[in-house]
């Protein structure tokens, strides 16, 4: 019986288009010769489709990724400080858009530090853990707003907006994710100052808890937590917290973990009214953009997380595999991004 | 001609006692002789006195420490989890609410590598900066709700208010501090989800830095600060940050350069019109208190902030000089609290 799978891909600016192009090779590579195909269709999004036409994400094209099974994005965002994208802000008219509109409520970020990757702790020890990320709520709901703007008497608000329905659903996920793994979930917020928002997160894990008894749970203010991730990252297993926390958290993660050029991710929608859309963690990079010198691995990886989210766990497994074995392989010298894929495509077809 | 200086003096909870009885010890030996007197007056505040009476912070108490030149404070809060703290919430009725009701708008902490120290990093290079974390806005403000509390349906908003008021003075506060350092100015946000803050702090420091034209300036999210911070902590000079992302930056930086037993801070509000505050970044460790195993340094450099902040430098040089001679003979030896508190007073008597 053979599965079509409707892929949308968004290459994106910057370094976007040359990471996707080995991701989707490793995804062809993947599933050549299995029961399922990938039928892709490209969205020319970002920074230079806002250049070029002044739209950033249409209701059309929104429409037409929602009637996909899946997403595979690249990243977007142009120059910094480029006059022309002055007014346009691509990572909230694009990226969040998608996040929200397409109710990805797990930012799902796994850091794990692969053998013979060098990071920047001194004795970094085993590092293999995720972060679970609220994604559709927080402080990026973009409920803020200012007055008296540009004035010496301007005041601006941003609201952090949580719910117990959106809390309550991400941390389902996340001690689904720890019964699977080691079984600890750790949440990170600022209850002692945010006592609203972080209480009700306090609250539903702790309520949450009592149906798992075999999660050890504990709680750290996410100025902690970033102490504990460069000491002893090693005690983390699954992180649940908040959308602006995660952001945070999970960058810093990722540099520990050897840098974001390895760190995929996923926005997923567990229930599957909507597609999940799945991205490398770290940027455009734009001033490194058509050189073939950025690292297609976190993209790669980021397939891997689609395959897995489709059910498609042999494959999955396998281009994980052949991404690991690529990356135990590395030795400081430089291949282009291209030569990295064809290196773990190679790997996939062998 | 001499100079009396009244303070107010509060141990708090945990290893707060006795980190600050060193560090009196050590303000008592660097100004012996010298033509100012401290008139310190001690205050019982934090979860021990809310225990006994059920007070945080009364008006008197509030007012007394007001009447007073300056603050030192060694930490507050009880043992995480205390039923008996259930209702109280120590840090935003006590420490929170001396930091906005004494308009400490400049949260002044410095990060250094001391030579000798160890710290998590394999290459740390050199680290010296300073964070100028805003003091009384952003999420701090307690403008915070929820409704429908502890239900499923619960909604809970925390609302971050900033004013051009608030971050001109402390962006001045911090082009100061570039112009007395190394001329460098990072302003840390996150502009693209927090638009509304976000713009106003990146307007107001181009505008302030167009004032300060020897001053080079930057901008980076929040996320990527993170990660400068473990892989580049030797790129920043001056941090300028809201109240949140400076709280979440200290705390890293305290990690990365040998952890918060040597992370000082002031609570500064630069104007004179109220006391500023000093006190070490760590918390009151209750797991450690009474031992004598707490590291009394940051406490003992808060009082080298203190004694800058009101003018003795000389005094203030030669306790930093005192502390830092005697962490670069530390050799992984134990010491007890008071033992690394006389060895400091030692060297500030030869
Ligand atoms: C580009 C930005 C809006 C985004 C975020 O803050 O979520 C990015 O940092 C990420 O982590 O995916
Ligand atoms: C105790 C807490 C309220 C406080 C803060 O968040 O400011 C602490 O973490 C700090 O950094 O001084």
């Amino acid at each position: 019986m053979s599965r079509v799978v409707k892929l949308a891909v968004i290459p994106g600016d910057g370094i976007g288009p040359e990471v996707i192009a080995e991701a989707t090779k490793v995804l062809d590579a993947a599933t050549a010769g299995s029961d399922v195909t990938f039928e892709q269709t490209a969205f020319s999004l970002g920074a230079g489709r806002y250049l070029e036409t002044g739209d950033t994400l249409t209701d059309a094209d929104l429409a037409s990724i929602a009637s996909h099974d899946a997403i595979l994005l690249g990243a977007v965002g142009g120059m910094p400080g480029d006059p022309r994208l002055k007014d346009a802000n691509i990572e909230r008219g694009l990226l969040l858009k998608l996040r929200f509109a397409l109710d990805h409520y797990v930012n799902l970020r796994p850091s794990r530090l692969y053998p013979g990757v060098p990071g920047p702790l001194a004795e970094p020890g085993e590092i293999d853990f995720v972060v679970v990320r609220e994604g559709t709520e927080g402080p990026y709901v973009g409920n803020g707003g200012s007055i008296r703007t540009g004035t010496p008497h301007e005041v601006a608000n941003e609201t952090s907006v949580n719910t117990a329905y959106g809390i309550e659903r991400v941390v389902r996920f996340a001690f689904a994710q720890a019964e699977k793994r080691r079984k600890k979930l750790t949440l990170v917020h600022k209850t002692n100052v945010l006592v609203h928002a972080g209480g009700m997160w306090k609250r539903i894990v702790d309520e949450v808890a009592s149906e798992h008894p075999d999660v050890a749970v504990d709680y750290l203010h996410v100025d902690a937590a970033t102490i504990f991730l460069v000491t002893n990252p090693g005690r983390f297993d699954v992180i649940v917290t908040d959308n602006l926390f995660g952001d945070i958290l999970t960058d810093l993660a990722g540099a520990v973990t050897g840098g974001i050029g390895l760190a995929a991710s996923g926005n997923i929608n567990p229930d599957g009214a909507f597609p999940s859309m799945f991205e490398p963690v770290h940027g455009s990079a734009p001033d490194i953009a058509g050189q073939q010198i950025a690292d297609p691995t976190a993209a790669i990886l980021s397939v891997a997380l689609l395959l897995e989210h489709l059910g498609l766990d042999d494959e999955a497994e396998r281009v994980t595999r052949a991404a690991r074995e690529d990356i135990a392989e590395r030795d400081g010298s430089t291949r282009t991004t291209a030569q990295v894929g064809d290196a773990i495509t190679a790997r996939l077809r062998a």
